[in-house]
Parts: structure tokens; C-alpha cells; sequence
């Protein structure tokens, strides 16, 4: 068991760009590490030998503070500014620079070494416009608000209330510029028990989640406590019988129980068979 | 100049888990190789030494049918399956398993191998509950639709209509758990020339966005065509008020123009100095 009052060992993510490349695989390696104490620090737009010293400066006093040597993740493009951070008091692992010599051997080019590349607005002005079109889309389409243009969406989520379908839809929309639409699935949808008219002619795009109804009682709770809608006893039925429902039309579904969005957003394009749209 | 007949480089992002960090590492890496033609495909979930022989053909079948060899970015954890990958007819960068030894040297432990313990759900339990916290707080204050509970905000976004302050709402939101506000400066807060009293006791938490005045026109000329709303002095009108009133109030800025989503968000936790709340 790791010692909880040890000391916390410092942690920077270092890029041109914004860092969240970084941060993202640095933190991932870390949990490979299971209980260790860390201190993170994200150090986004280093795009100057100026402030590659000001990180240095940090990392060094970090290191001084702790009396730990500090862990850094490097994804410099620059060959100037991350020999700065190299000189660094500190275990530097070059996210970036690492795989560029290889590459360059394999294309048989030379790579153009140029900042921030990732995540930058000025890569693809097409792409962006996409972008804001998709979130703009799955807005307007959050919750069933509107049919209107549905023959436009990549992929329109269905489920109970609370199963996880807007923070799927925005993060497909935000992440991957997929247009996503989606439908609650509610107590006269089960009474008729067919699917709403209005969705029946895009059922190759449909895309249910369904969740454990004890775990769909405890979110509930949380917003409307002690009512009929939060009930354990009326989740139960409105899980059952959204899922009779699915089965019955044929409609992949999965169990957004144990999962995070990234999961979801991915299973759905997995079986809908989607690519990301902005990169 | 590339050859737009050459045949198309197929790259290929293999993780445990949902091969979001694969693909985002490796992409930006790519754009290091200007004008490379490339096809992409992530390849999730690869969770066992069947479905990583299942890869391995799939990236054969790529090499047989380009005629160039692939590039493929790993990320698995099992040393069992990631042997495997190696075997296959390409180029195979290791991004994680490559900075894992020297970790392991430096904190004088073993990593665990886990798998699948990026983007996970089951990860923590609280950190996911703050997540959807936050978008629900971020879609319930989007556009001003409330007042309520601003106390409880960790941003407040304000800026002219279609500045960008919706899509770096949700980004924040859903990327770092933030719960995050977003007020439109509307001619009224112009002629009256002062912060809308709601927002005067949050002064701390402000933050302004602005955008070029020719391309906020073309924006909202894809909404609304030929609209005053629209109008190139229109817009010239509203971006010279909200700026100003903006600099008089002492508000930090800045210009959404180039920016991407991310670049806007990264900027606006290092101006507010936020702290992600989920990881």
C-alpha cells in the first residue's frame, strides 16, 4: 500500500499547443501506477525558448519543494525549445520526438517540425465549420426537441431519461463532428409499444443505451428526489420495457451502466459504423 | 509538391480501450508529414490475442492491397497482446509500452498492466458523476437561459452572439468537468454600457470571447442570410461595444477568430487558473 502521507511527486505536461495531448497519454501511463501521489501541472503554448526556461525554472523549484524528481511529458515539436526542457532536473519523456525519427525513415520524408499543429483552428477551416455545425445540430436535436432535418444526422441516440444520451450526443458532436440526435424513450412510447413515427424511417441510425435501473434510481434521486419518476420500482419498468421495446425493432443497444462517454461514443461508431468527421 | 494519384498510406490506432489518445498522438504526429496521404482507422477495444490476430490480418490485407507498408500506433498495455501486434507486416510505434520501462526505473515500482483505465467509467465513480454535473450546470446556463446558482459556476463565458462562447462551454464541461456559464452581450448591455447586474458580483469568474468582425458576418450569414443581424456593420458595431465595455470592466479577452475549440478552452483555465476536475 502505497504511504498516504508521502510526499506527492510533481508531474508537468509540456506543449506548443494546448497540452491535452499531453496531459491525456501522460496521465493514462500514470495510472499504470496504481496509487501513486502526483502533482499535476499542464503547461500549454511553450512556443519560445523564453518560456521553455520559464517551464525549467519550475520544474527545478518543484523538484526543490517535493524532493522528488519530477516526471515531464514532453511533446515539443521544437528541437530548440525541447533541448531547454531536457536540461531540466527531472525524468523528461519525449512524447513526440521519440516516434518523428522513425517515421521519417519509414515515409522517407522529413517531418516540418511545425507547432501546434494539433488541435489548432487554422489546420482546416472546413473541418471547424463542421465542427460547430454538429454541436449547433445536437442541441437542437438534444432531448427530442425537434424533428425536423433528421435525415441530416449521423446517429440518433434513444433511451430512458437519464441513460446517458446527452452527454453522448455532445461528445460525438464536440469530439468527432458527428451530427447526433436524440430521443427519450417515455411511458406512451411503451403503451403503443412500437417506436415514435417520426423515427421509424431512420432506424438504421438509431442507437439505444440502457442502464441498471438501481444505478438509474440513484441518478434520478439526485434531481427529483423521492418521486414517482426516481422510484426504483418505476425504473424498473421504463428499463424493461425500453429494452422489450429495442430487442423487438431490431435496435443495437448497450448498458451505459459501468461506462464512460468515451466508451459509449466509441461503441456507438463502432456499430453504426461512423467516422470521425474533424480530427 | 505529394503526388495526389499516390496510393494511400493506411495509418492504424490500436487500444485496450477506446483508442481516442492513440489516435490523437498519433494524427498529430502525421501533421508533422505535411500533405502525406493517409487512411485512417482506430481500432478500439482490443481486449484479447484473438481480436489483436484479427488486427494483424486486417493490417496485412491494408499492406497487400496499398502496396506501402502501414503505420500503426499501439497503445496496448499486455505485453501478451502487443507481441502479437509486432507481428504484423508494418510499422508499429509503441506510445505507451515505450515510456513504461523508464517510469518504472524512475518510481521504483511496477506498473500494473491494467488495461482500459483511460476513459474509464468505473475508474472513479465521483470524478464521472462531477462530469455530467457540469454539463448538465453548462447546458442549463447556456445562452443566459438562467440565473440561478451562478454562485456555483467556475467560468462565466460572455461575448456578441456566435463569439464561440457555446461549443468552449460544453468543451469544458465535458473535457475537464467545469461547470461553465455563458451570457450573450445583446445591444441593451451596449446602451446601458455596463455588465448585466446578474454578472457584476462574478467579476472573478468572467471571461470575455471576441471575433473579427468579417468573420463573425459570415457566420451569422449561414444562419440568418441578409439579416441586420448579420450585416457586416452590424457586427462591426457589436464587437467595437462588447470590446470596449469589456476592457472599461476589466475583463481578460480574447479573439476567437483562429482559435479552436481547445486552444480557447486551454486559454481560458490558465487566465481563470482552473484546475481540470476530471481526468
Amino acid at each position: 500500500m502505497p504511504n498516504s502521507h508521502a510526499p506527492k511527486r510533481s508531474v508537468f505536461f509540456i506543449s506548443d499547443g494546448t497540452g491535452i495531448t499531453a496531459e491525456t497519454l501522460g496521465q493514462s501511463l500514470l495510472t499504470q501506477f496504481e496509487g501513486l501521489p502526483t502533482k499535476a501541472t499542464r503547461m500549454p503554448f511553450v512556443d519560445s525558448v523564453e518560456k521553455a526556461r520559464q517551464c525549467v525554472l519550475r520544474i527545478n523549484a518543484a523538484h526543490a519543494d517535493d524532493g522528488l524528481r519530477p516526471i515531464v511529458f514532453n511533446t515539443l515539436v521544437s528541437t530548440e525549445t525541447s533541448q531547454v526542457i531536457h536540461a531540466a532536473d527531472a525524468l523528461v519523456l519525449d512524447l513526440f520526438q521519440t516516434f518523428i525519427n522513425p517515421l521519417e525513415k519509414e515515409l522517407g520524408l522529413k517531418s516540418t517540425h511545425t507547432i501546434g499543429r494539433s488541435h489548432s483552428a487554422t489546420q482546416n477551416q472546413q473541418e471547424y465549420a463542421n465542427r460547430i455545425e454538429a454541436i449547433n445540430f445536437s442541441l437542437s436535436h438534444d432531448d427530442g426537441q425537434t424533428d425536423k432535418n433528421l435525415a441530416e444526422a449521423d446517429v440518433i441516440l434513444i433511451g430512458v431519461s437519464r441513460s446517458g444520451k446527452t452527454p453522448t450526443s455532445l461528445y460525438l458532436a464536440l469530439t468527432f463532428g458527428l451530427r447526433c440526435a436524440n430521443y427519450p424513450l417515455i411511458p406512451e412510447d411503451f403503451e403503443r409499444d412500437t417506436l415514435p413515427a417520426t423515427l421509424a424511417p431512420y432506424k438504421d441510425k438509431l442507437f439505444g443505451l440502457t442502464i441498471q435501473p438501481e444505478r438509474l434510481a440513484e441518478i434520478r434521486n439526485e434531481r427529483r428526489p423521492n418521486s414517482k419518476y426516481s422510484a426504483l420500482e418505476n425504473c424498473r419498468y421504463e428499463v424493461h420495457a425500453a429494452e422489450s421495446l429495442m430487442r423487438r425493432e431490431g435496435i443495437r443497444w448497450l448498458s451505459s451502466t459501468t461506462k464512460s462517454i468515451e466508451e459509449i461514443a466509441t461503441t456507438v461508431m463502432q456499430e453504426i459504423k461512423l467516422e470521425r468527421r474533424v480530427f
